[in-house]
């Protein structure tokens, strides 16, 4: 394991063994800091960072919509969102909407579509922890008015939609939104999650 | 952007933006050391990465099964593997299968799933980097077989393999492989993934 200089969190992820801190600090806090924007060259390296991820046979299914906050794409993808999503995801700097080149040129269907927009979305969120920003995931949007607010061909289908920004000063986030991110971080035991031998037997 | 201890690696990403390491230097090779061994620790830190992914509604949909070279799980592991893969997986360290909760106790679809083991999976692939591994995603293998040889549970899904293992050294895989693993990594032009404004319209 290594080290590096991603800032520090209270936040980080409670672990039996050391995780690189890119993964042990990344999370999907709600209270977001509503005057933060983000430089180019970050929204570009987090971009980047979803461009390099691997997909199947090198299929690249993965694209994405950015709006900042303010813009028309912005205000479009905010409409789109979960009313819980819309209580705290309106302070994001950037509303990202992650979309699968589900069907190929011949109509026929991608293999691992979904599965690579993940891939390279987890990608996205965790240089947005090496940017100093966060990144939230969400499914809680309207997919049939997120594909009308952006006119999406029809071999594409929305699948995600991430909310990047700069988490809130202490203090300064909604009561609501800061005892929501204060909970514990839970997982299931790993012993539950990983076997070895035969299923069910765990490995650790 | 941050940096770290991660090694050097002339299969970098061609990134337009400074990339954090650990995403700029995961890739999948197939030329890997049958020598290698993997610690405990090593294998505990690739599943706790994986454990603490984000999920839907922390739904935490991913499992694991693992088995080391020369074991029975990976024997069974890899004799489910198509002939392309088994040309050069027999060298890794550990195979593993990501399996999805793909429906719950009550037999309802969960949301996400396939996506939440995408997620998981990279986490793990990552973590790989920072542990001097190399984990490459593989969907070539027979689903049914998979099921079959682990006995899996209906309500769980075969997803993805995983080879896990340490990069062989430099002129000692062969030679289709070197071959393989030198050629140029590609990706699409940014400006052909990212949109802003209007669907199409490039973001950079």
């Amino acid at each position: 394991m290594t080290t590096d200089a991603v800032p520090q969190s209270d936040r980080v992820a409670a672990s039996s063994a050391p995780l690189h801190p890119l993964i042990a600090q990344r999370w999907s806090p709600r209270a977001l800091d509503p005057t933060a924007t983000l430089g180019d060259d970050e929204l570009r390296a987090l971009f980047e960072a979803a461009r390099w991820a691997p997909s199947w046979g090198n299929s690249q299914p993965a694209r994405f919509l950015v709006g900042r906050r303010g813009d028309a794409t912005f205000e479009a993808l905010f409409g789109t969102l979960s009313r819980g999503n819309r209580g705290w995801a309106g302070a994001a700097a950037a509303l990202v909407l992650g979309v699968a080149v589900a069907r190929d040129d011949e109509g026929e269907p991608v293999p691992y579509a979904e599965y690579g927009v993940a891939l390279a979305t987890q990608n996205l969120a965790l240089q947005a922890v090496a940017e100093g920003l966060v990144a939230h995931q969400m499914s809680g949007f309207d997919k049939d008015a997120a594909r009308r607010a952006v006119d999406l061909p029809a071999r594409l289908e929305p699948v995600i939609m991430v909310a990047v920004g700069r988490l809130a000063a202490p203090g300064t986030a909604a009561p609501d939104l800061a005892e929501r991110d204060a909970r514990p971080r839970r997982r299931h035991p790993l012993g539950e999650l990983v076997f070895a031998g035969e299923w069910g037997r765990p490995a650790f």
